[in-house]
This record gives structure tokens, C-alpha cells and sequence, in this order.
């Protein structure tokens, strides 16, 4: 197998996937960039704010193409809904919610090196949050517990947490996170507009149905991101590859990675501080 | 409390309703015709249909109103269904489907008087289906088993049967009968059109659902006929009397129950000879 | 009719039922009270916290029964869930979602006196909040708009609203309020704990469903409140009847009311300070 | 490309895959179990069942496997369906209902040489019944109508039919086909048994729903056979490969295909003379 230099250097190389450790991410952007490369990277480009704003103009600087892995923005039914919304189906938006909880929590260890839940988990939400409203969320209040698994808690972090977005225009956004449900992976998001509400709900494992005494039976949401964003995963390297290919524009970028990690880092503080934060 | 007589009697009295056992329905309706009252009789009006014939007759010749305790058609969720068969939404009514089974089979004793299966719980069936269909059936095929209780064969009777109508015109409809589910009262309807389908589903007792490892669990329909047509029976009444006040046209007639008795029968025939039989 | 002095002064009336409007709602169960009748009133009590506690230091010293008409804790899903999460159904609670929408704003005139919607129509969810979970909030966050119409915002008050609770043990709750929908009333719930969640939808009109190339239509949501809350008033009065004749606790009371308006006027301080407010 | 003769003679070639026309399968097949090959062929192997049971005779003699393409046994929500049928959860089966729609009728060009609805259509439901049953039917009547298109009739052929088909011990199963809907690819099961009953529901084209004055608005049903179908079909292969190289059972063999074909000929019959046909 080639060596990374090696790689960097081939000039049949046309772009570098980067699905590392987080804390590899921005030293490898900014390798692959200087080296020419059109680069994806798994999403958060590096914990810290400031590593990131760096990171990202050294890319501009080798003026490559940077796409962040946002895998949710590639699901079929969220991005009908967005072009639902684009295209003016529910009149103009007035509320969204996004519920996102996990079936159980990561590994201690990983929760320790993850950032925490804003910036690990949430931050697919606020940048989900950002792909719906059609403007930048101006203000971030946030509330969190540790109820799960206290040795999260003990560890620093929080695993069950909520946030309410504001944008200028007033349109509010809530946002439910847990590391844990009995019953899978829950995705959900509504968008409530003046001519009508859009409902993604989540993915089941299938259409059977059992119906007995004790109820109606459906099955159950797919288990977890590997098994709900298959099909996301798949179209997000389409995309990559086609916007590679033809020069045209990526869906993400680094851009999107920096305003989701700040809304991250002012849910953070809202909950520090017990305060409304302006972003 | 009056007698008979003397309720008959009575010119205070406009209408009577019949609701004693099927063995009395057809002298009641009689006397009650004799006497010049408005007449709600619950079905059948008798298991035989010349003697169903020769008290219609009877009805004519007295000139009172006679309706007939089809309750289902007075169901929200029905009648909603026929409006909107009868306002073209699904075009041409091509195929029809009824699925009725009820939560237990009744007593035996109740079954050894009852006429059977055809005639005591598809009858309602067939009124829906006379309900929905724009013209009569004119073919009908039918099979049927004993399955739930061997004790049901034995007195001569099945609790497990299946309908095939059709029309005139060819359109298809088709039913499914069973004494017995384990998750309550099942009653369902769908219509297919040319240019759409409509489905009338079970309505649940409360919309509360629970998710866990197991599923996505809702409530069951339901229990019996008394929760499920509550409303109806409400409505019906209501249009029994406001016929009577109004003069208006009574919702269903004595041709009705002799119609539908006339398909009992001939599913009976359809069962016997394994043939199609015309009616 | 009666005056009212007459009324209270008549032993036979053994309950007094409050449904005039609100600024008439203190002064008249003062009056009663003091005539020593047992006493239902629709909420609120009053706009003003210190009214309210005025009055209920009267009914106290009375020593009659107050109940407050809360009458979303009679609905019946709502109740089945209340009874679920108390059997442990889904464990711990952990999150708790309440989403509640009008089908239109109230006339401008009855806005600029409803003590604004914090005080008017969140008053209701917070109930709902305070009824599933097991322990009071300590905490509010609140974050709201004048989305639906501009003139609600001139009259000083929202449309728009989302609040997140606190309790002690650090579960959360998000509430969402709209004074506007297109497709009906919007009151929905979600327990979400550590053993299962639990949901209570919306009641639809009906059950029936039409399928074509525009995709599969169900139908909406029951009107507004007198419509899907028809049968809780029916039992809201059954039970204080039998409260009345039995001697049996009440299922509201004074304090209910009292704890709502606090959370609203906390709810207010927040949205004014853009802090978390503790209750 | 190799011709015919040097694929069949090629030794490293284990396997063959007939899909070309209906008139060339019976022929092919018996060209591959000659020479040895194991064989996979799309039903039906021939319209006639006198040629059908000559070409099973010819692969018995060279003893050669061969898997016909019931592709509707590998969907995931009909084979779990299946295997909670196998595993008691419905108690004992005792009413089956199958509902099978087209969106839209085939050219008549194809219609003429299809062998009609029930050989080319409902064989695919025959075999789904013949899947689910724990025994095989004994009895059939079928009813059927051109109601689509004239056209089809013209040429011989109905679009759509209704079959009961009955096994030795009373189990009951209803059919219901139709070569058009307004809404997709209409494929459901419902498995009704003592314990309770399980259907297998339409697959969306996705989660989505859109919520406003007309109704709840969700996603239609995948829209053919290649979309519903497509993991069916990866998965059928997997099946094929698997047994061809572990030496395990086929899932399907030629006497399914014998059995469906003899089941849809009986229909034919009982159209044709008004009778319940034994099988």
C-alpha cells in the first residue's frame, strides 16, 4: 500500500478521502491541499475553533475544493424535504424540530476524546438545522443532563440535551439529542410552515405488522447510522466524485463545518452561563 | 309499562322499533304495520326469505314506513367512503373488498338459531357491499370452513368464509368473514377506482403508540360492535326520526333486508354446489 | 334564571361552575367560596399571580373544594399515557415533548386581554408538563416570535413560542407552541424514558385513506379544541361531580393553576432577559 | 460474446440464467440440464403445462438443478413474513389475503403472447400462496373481468380477477389482481391465524409526509416491480450462487413452477365453467 506521501505526490490522484481519527483531520486537509488534492473529510474538521479557521485558510490558500462529510444532508427523505421547503410547500417556515437519539452511547474512551455531545453528536443537527432554514440561526439557548450513564457525566459531558435555535427573521428551531433509546436509531424532523408542516419520519426495518391483544405491532426504526445513511453515504461520494469530475460545486464545505462547531461551542456556553448566546 | 296493545294502540306513538329476537321480528313488524306505525326493525326481518316476503308484503299494503337496522351504513367512516364513491373520486369503481371478523364467535345456542354464518354476520356485508357498489351484484362464489371451533361445525355452521360478488358491469368485490381474532373487531373497506383507491381502515381505541425493542406498538381497534358503532347507532336513530317527522325518504327499506337475505342464501347455494350462483 | 346572589345562597346547589370570562374568574369564586360551595372554574384564575393567591388563601380559609379546568388532563390518550408512564412503562423519564398548535389565532380583541399566549395557551402545556412529569421544574428557557401575524406582535404579544423545562433530576422538556396550522388542531405528546417511549398523536377526523398518484391522503387532525376535546370535558365534569358527592379528591386544584401562571410568567421574564429563569 | 454451444461446453461455466422470452425457456433449459449446468430460469418455463412437465423431466433424467425466478420469496418483508408464519407466531393460519396491483397493464402486444393475467400474472400470487400455506391448495374459484382497458378484452384476456383458493384442511385464501392503479405497485399480504394475524404492507417511495388542509399526505408505494423488488432480486441470486456452490437446497425448483402454472390453469376453468375446480 502507498505510503501517504506517496499518495500526495501520484498524479493520478485526483482527491483524498480523509475517515481518520478526528485529531488527524486538519494536519491531513492541510497535507492533501498543499498537495493539490480536491479533499473530503469526515466531519468535525478539529475540536477547536481556532485549528479549524486555520485549517480552512490553508485550504483556500492551495485553492482546492474541501467537501465535509455531513452524511445526513444525502438521506433521500431529508433532502426531499429540503426541496419541499425550497420550493415553497410549506409557505414560508415558522418551526422545525429535529429529534436525533441514538440507540445507546459510544465507549467512555470515546466519549473522552469526542468533544462532548454538542460538538460530537448535536453538530449533525445544527448542521442539518442550517441545511432547512434558509437563514443563519442568530441565537442558541441551551439545556442539558447527564441521565443515561452517570459515568458520562463523571467524564465531563452531558448525553441527554436540548437547544433552541433563533434566526433573524424569528423562525425557531428545537433540537432534542439522547444517547439512547430502547428501540433504534430515532431521526425525525418537522417543519411546520403558514400553508402547511412536513414530516420526515424515521426509516423502519420493514412493513410488518402483528396485530394481537396487546396492540398493533410495526417494526422498529433501523438501528443506527450505518444502517439508516446507507444510501446517504452512497450519494455523498457520488456527489464528491461528480463535483470532482466536472468542477461543479460541492454540497459541503469547510465553511459548513466551522458555523456548525461555533453553534456547538455557543451551546456550550448557553449552558454554562444559563444564557441566551448570540452567534 | 304498556303493553303491546296498547302501545300499538296509542296514537301518540308514531314509530316502533323492533329489537327482540329474530323469531318475532316479522309478526311485530306486522302488527306494528297493522296499526299504522313508522317501523325501525333490526335485521333480518326473518331467516326465511318467503316469509321476509309475505311481511314486506304486508308493510306495501298497510303503506307505512319500514327501515331496517343496517347500522353500518350509518359509520362515519363508511358513509364518508360512499360520498366519495358517489362523487367520482376514485372514477370507476372497479373492485371492492370487505373484511368484517369479529373479536369471538357467540354462544353455540346463539349460533343454532342464528341461520348460520351467511345469514346472521355476512348479511351485514352484503348490505355494504349493495351500499357501495352503484348496481346489484348478479354472481356470487363462495367457500367456507370451520376453523375456530369444531363445536360451530357440529351444529352445522362454519366460522370461516369467503365471498365473491360481482356485477352487471363486472366489477369485483370481495369478502372475508371469521368468528374469531385476537386483536378485536375488524372491519375494513377498501374501493379501488380507475383513478384512485379508498380505504376505510379500523378505528383504534386511542391513538397512544410505544416504542421499544419490540416495535412500534399502537392500540387495537376497537372491541366489538357496541364501541365501534356507537356513533352509528346514534345516526341511525336520528335519521329514523327525522324520516318519520319529515316525510324524507328512510335510509334503508325492507328490499334491503330481503336483498341481502337473498345473497345469505345464495352463498349457502354457492357453498353446497360448488357453483356461481346467479341472483 | 337565578341571580346570582340567589344561587349561592340556594342549599340545594351544591357545586358552582365558573365558565364567564376571565377577569370575572377571582371575584366570583371568592363569592362562592365564601357561600361555601364547591367550586370548578375554568382556568385561568387570573392574569395576575398575586390575585390568584389572594384567591386562594379565601377558598382555603373557605374550606371548600376549587378544581380548575385543566381539561386536557381528561383526554383520554393523554390520560393513558399519564397512567403508563406512572406503571414505569418506559422507565425513567427522560425527556418529555409537548407540541401544541392552533388552527387559528383568536380575534385580535381577545388576544390584547388573554394575558398574551404565555398566559393563555402555553398555560395548557405547562399543565400537560407538570401532569407526566414526576417532579416540578425548576428551570425555564424561553425563546419566542410574532410569525403568524404582524398585528399579534403590535398588540405586544407572539404567535410563535418554544420553551424547554428543567426538573430538578434534570429531566427535560421541550414545549412548542403555534398559534397557527393548515390542517387543524396539533396536540401531540412524547415521553421519552429509559426503558421505551411513548407517543400520543394527534386524533384525526377519521380513518379514511385515498391513494392515488399524488400519494396516500389520511385525514387530518379533529378541528380545534371542542371537538378533540369533547369527551374530556364530559369526563372533566363526571369527575368533579363525583368529587363533590364522594368526598374524593379533586383531580385539579387552586395550586394547579397557581403553578402554571408561574411558569408563564417565568416563560416571559425569560424570553425578556434572554436568561434561564428559575422557578 | 461466446455463443450458446461454447458456453454450454464450457467447463469453468456452472451456471446458466435463462431471462429471454417465455418461448425459449423450455427449450434453454433443457439445452443447459444437458449439459449439465445448473440452471436458473425467470418463470414461467412454458405456458403449456403438457411442455412443462416434458422440460422437468428432461433436468430429472440429467439430474441438474434448476431454481425458477419467484423473485417475490427473497422480498425481506414477505420472507419474514413467512418465517413468523413458520414459527407459530399467528397461531395456526387459517385466512390469507393477497393483494396484487399493477400500476399499469403491459403493451397489448404483450398481453397476446403473455398466456394471460392468471398465467402471467397471478402465477407470481399462486406461488406466494403456495410460499405461505403449510399445505397446498385443493380447490379453487376464480371470477374475473376486463374492466381496464377494452382492449384487453378484445384480445382475449381479463385485467382484472379474484381467485379463493381452499386447502385440504379449510384454510381459506383470497386473491386480488388488478393490471392498473393511480398509485404504484400495490403488494400486500394479510396472514390472519388463531393467534393473531400479520400483514405485510406496501414499501414506500419514502418517509415523508406532508400535513395542510386537504389531509395527511404520505408517500405512495414504490412504483414497479424493479424498484419494489430490487433487493428480491440481489438476494434470489445470492441464493442461486450459494446452493450452486455449497451443494445446499434451491429455495425454488421447477415443480413450484409446475404448481403455480397448474393452480393459474384451474382458474381459467373455473372462469370458463362457473365452477370450484379441485387441484
Amino acid at each position: 500500500m502507498a505510503t501517504r506521501e506517496a499518495a500526495l505526490a501520484d498524479p493520478a490522484v485526483d482527491a483524498v478521502l480523509i475517515a481518520s481519527s478526528t485529531d488527524t483531520h486538519a494536519e491531513l486537509i492541510e497535507a492533501a491541499a498543499r498537495a493539490g488534492k480536491a479533499i473530503f473529510c469526515e466531519k468535525p474538521i478539529d475540536l477547536d475553533r481556532h485549528r479549524v479557521e486555520a485549517c480552512l485558510a490553508t485550504v483556500a490558500t492551495a485553492g482546492v475544493k474541501l467537501m465535509v462529510g455531513f452524511n445526513r444532508r444525502f438521506d433521500p427523505n431529508f433532502a426531499k424535504l429540503r426541496t419541499a421547503l425550497a420550493a415553497g410547500r410549506v409557505g414560508r417556515l415558522e418551526m422545525l424540530a429535529i429529534t436525533s437519539r441514538d440507540p445507546s452511547p459510544p465507549p467512555l474512551a470515546y466519549i473522552k476524546v469526542s468533544g462532548g455531545l454538542f460538538r460530537d453528536m448535536m453538530i449533525h443537527d445544527f448542521d442539518m438545522a442550517r441545511f432547512l432554514l434558509a437563514e443563519e440561526p442568530v441565537e442558541i439557548l441551551a439545556s442539558a443532563s447527564c441521565l443515561v450513564d452517570a459515568a458520562i457525566g463523571a467524564a465531563g459531558d452531558v448525553d441527554s440535551a436540548v437547544v433552541t435555535l433563533k434566526t433573524a427573521s424569528g423562525v425557531l428551531c428545537q433540537i432534542s439529542n439522547s444517547r439512547r433509546t430502547s428501540y433504534g436509531y430515532d431521526q425525525r424532523i418537522e417543519a411546520h410552515g403558514s400553508l402547511g408542516t412536513l414530516r420526515a419520519g424515521n426509516v423502519a426495518e420493514g412493513t410488518l405488522e402483528f396485530a394481537d391483544a396487546d396492540g398493533i405491532v410495526g417494526e422498529k426504526p433501523l438501528h443506527f447510522f450505518l444502517e439508516r445513511y446507507a444510501e446517504a453515504y452512497r450519494i455523498e461520494l457520488d456527489r464528491l466524485i461528480t463535483a470532482v469530475e466536472s468542477g461543479a460545486e460541492l454540497p459541503t464545505t469547510g465553511d459548513d463545518a466551522l458555523r456548525a462547531l461555533v453553534l456547538a461551542d455557543a451551546s456550550l456556553e448557553s449552558v454554562r452561563t444559563g444564557r441566551a448566546v448570540k452567534v
